[in-house]
């Protein structure tokens, strides 16, 4: 199979409490296309400025990520700037440069219409919604999105979320979008949009899954003795959890089962972790599925126990 | 096998943002006390006054908790009074009576020394000590605690340390304790005080066990629609991850398995989400085995997954 992403590839400025790096490779749809390329095709649909660096075509082009989708435009590319509190949970964005970006308007190549996963990453709904429009209505489409569309363009993000799958939301989001303290009750509410799941990322907590049909689980995180730089994490979670369900076969009704869809949150948790644990984006360049299979194992070990209850 | 507790027994105002109840039953023992019995015999070590009703001395002679050392003395019964904020997560104490409390010198009655499961509930570490000084020393123990202890008595909550097997406490007490940012940087420090098993309880995320050989474990929450009344969670896990215990055998040298330590853990989260599901101890106090084996079984559908990571 194929995955499709359509979100930013940017240059960043990153500064946490202990290093700072300019002119890093960022940008969720990078983040994306780098953690589900190490499971499958990733058809990018994107936008860069002609300051972007060639070796970043390059490392991709070389590890199975399609770049027909990627337009190059006279200019500059997309800069964010942001730097980490102390927690390393919270953030300030210092300077947003779009570049190019601000323009932008995705075209889907005729060869990635057939790209049977849609991944939908942080960007504009407007934008998100050209895409849909673009792809026949069947694909299995997941939808990332962030506070800043929550506020200022509700009504258009509430229409992608009308024609998707499944939505990512952190639980700042849940609570946010719904007005509900609690997240089952947020999720109750956000099924009235149509979604199939739900999944609720709890950073270092790991992550939960809420499906319309009752599906609950409750995925752990994998435990980091020190968390780098978080940038990238939640769109290396969407790569690791596309990228998982390319492996695997759906229905003919195009459903993943229950078995399958639990087991790519856990890959999601993983490539989030990898993320998490380098500056910038390394730490998935340098990845094989060696390394996911062997935290897939420890995560087995670090939270399964005995299914029977009790002895007596 | 049998569970010795020594802790406050308390009257309880609590306000909640949707309830206020007062005089109702509270204290760690209690709380303690009433989880652990549904699986063995509980023997209280703790003070009330003239003041404490009968049937709450009743209900727990008729389920399987002995009160040979609850001293009753003339005068008032502890008296806490907390409000809960809206988050449910955060309290303010608005009141403190200590009563007869404030004199308080726990008394081991003989007969409770063949307990082979000591839980220090919340108390000041000077009165654990005085415990730990009248029973054997090879009984497999476990401390509680809390922030006020570590702000204004921590030389003696570190001599208690030194002495028992398990600590228990919250990731916020973890940081306080240890400076350390990170939770797993910080549980590094307190193993130097000869623990063997730390539990970080992470309120509605669940519960992390680690262990000086290496041991580490994430244990689901389980999911509620709704908090209700969070007094005594924490104490209610720790008659679920004892009372558990007391159910199987340790080896010749008292250790306990880490299967059944993973499996305490879990029955620990399961108590605790029934102390937050009703107000007060009322929870608690209709439970039986049926409903605790229900909710393991949820929590196995919940958590778990095929342990083989990818397909292909």
């Amino acid at each position: 199979m194929s995955i499709l992403v359509v979100g930013s590839v940017a240059l960043d400025t990153v500064e946490t409490p202990f290093t700072k790096m300019e002119s890093v490779l960022g940008g969720a749809a990078s983040y994306f296309a780098t953690a589900g390329s190490l499971y499958d095709q990733v058809n990018l649909v994107g936008i860069v400025g002609s300051d972007f660096p060639q070796e970043h075509l390059d490392f991709w082009h070389d590890h199975n990520i399609d770049l027909t989708g990627l337009q190059i435009e006279e200019g500059k590319t997309f800069h964010w700037h942001g730097r980490y509190h102390m927690d390393m949970n919270s953030r300030d964005t210092l300077d947003t440069q779009l570049g190019v970006f601000g323009d932008f308007h995705p075209v889907v190549p005729e060869v990635y219409r057939e790209s049977e996963l849609v991944f939908l990453a942080n960007i504009q709904p407007d934008l998100q919604l050209e895409v849909l429009d673009q792809m026949p209505a069947n694909r299995f489409t997941v939808l990332d999105t962030m506070e800043l569309w929550i506020n200022i363009t509700r009504p258009k993000l509430e229409e992608v979320m009308k024609r998707v799958d499944v939505l990512l939301m952190s639980e700042e989001e849940v609570r946010q979008f719904t007005g509900q303290a609690s997240i089952p009750a947020g999720v109750n509410e956000l099924y009235k949009f149509g979604l199939k799941y739900i999944v609720v990322k709890l950073g270092s907590y790991g992550a939960l899954l809420y499906g319309a049909d009752g599906t609950y689980f409750s995925a752990p995180a994998y435990p980091l003795e020190e968390v780098v730089d978080p940038t990238g994490a939640g769109d290396s979670f969407g790569g690791g959890f596309m990228g998982y369900l390319s492996q695997t076969r759906p229905d003919a009704q195009g459903r993943y089962s229950i078995d399958d869809l639990k087991r790519a949150v856990v890959h999601g948790n993983i490539l989030g972790s990898f993320a998490c644990s380098t500056f910038g984006i390394d730490g998935l360049r340098v990845l094989t599925m060696e390394h996911i299979i062997a935290r897939y194992r420890d995560l087995v070990r670090y939270s399964h126990f005995e299914p029977n209850g009790i002895t007596r």
